[in-house]
């Protein structure tokens, strides 16, 4: 999002290295307002009911009709724990309870970070969702591991199946490069 | 922070829950423009040499004229890691290398998520900066306990030194409670 004018007393900006900063800011050049721009904190979850887990397949881009887990922006106000679970409750109308951390994504060509949990469904009351055109109980043979809508997520599931395979759990901080350009 | 003026076409804005949104936002009265605001993560580290950890004394508000553990925002296209290691060469001139994550907290009230790693510096070189007046090793028992600039770092310190005593390292996620008023 590219920073046009200023959100404090709508004059034009430019951009510059504010006293004392080493980074190119937005600056407005009628009062001065410094506008920081900074990474975004998505929270999400692995939604298990015994063995299977619960993803959503998208009904909004990006990746639309491809599957997911539960994840969105973090809100003002809200701890990641309850970001997690309202998200769930958003994508798919299921009620989870968070269980500990999963893994922490840098993903610094996206300006994100994200934080995954594991998380158990409270009920088996789950469903499509204005966000999910589908929403559905997977055992690890069962998932549409060819069309899943984020590599991030991708790699969150198969981490958690090896570590559920041997029998641990662990939490771990990974970053995700951007990919390779096509060609 | 206040958005009163739109940063795409620098028209006024109004409140309001976009379609499809249960948040209410700022939204450009002109041409429709959502401004979303999301909580700001701040990296930092627990910088060890020996049996002794790096603080420094803040030169800048807020908490100027406190101890704290080197940490800031971190910036666009920048791991975790990476930010909690410039944030400790801008505010203490040490080098160091991030071992693992340490607490992960929640800060609700003040929109805030702290990531704090343990770290070892690389060399004994470090000294005051732009941001620090004072930058000093101590040992746990020489710690200016009672003048910590924020309690996201007391509670750092305390957790990380009696896991040191336990003789293993953990990571934690937190919520730190807005204080409650005076009086």
């Amino acid at each position: 999002m590219e920073i046009k004018f200023c959100s404090n007393c709508g004059g034009n900006m430019k951009q510059g290295i504010p006293h004392g900063d080493d980074h190119m800011r937005a600056i407005c050049t009628q009062c001065g307002f410094i506008h920081y721009l900074n990474p975004k904190v998505v929270v999400g979850c692995i939604p298990q009911w015994g063995d299977k887990i619960l993803m959503c397949k998208r009904n909004i881009e990006p990746g639309k009709g491809k599957w997911t887990l539960p994840a969105g922006y973090l809100e003002n106000g809200e701890t990641m724990e309850a970001g997690a679970a309202r998200e769930t409750l958003e994508e798919t109308r299921g009620m989870v309870n968070i269980t500990g951390p999963c893994r922490l994504f840098n993903i610094p060509h996206v300006n994100q970070i994200y934080m995954m949990f594991r998380a158990e469904l409270t009920s088996r009351e789950f469903g499509p969702t204005p966000e999910s055109t589908h929403v559905q109980l997977f055992q690890k043979e069962e998932i549409p591991w060819d069309n899943i809508a984020f590599s991030v997520i991708h790699k969150t599931l198969k981490d958690f199946f090896s570590e559920k395979h041997r029998g641990s759990h662990s939490f771990e901080i990974k970053t995700m490069e951007a990919p390779l350009p096509h060609g």
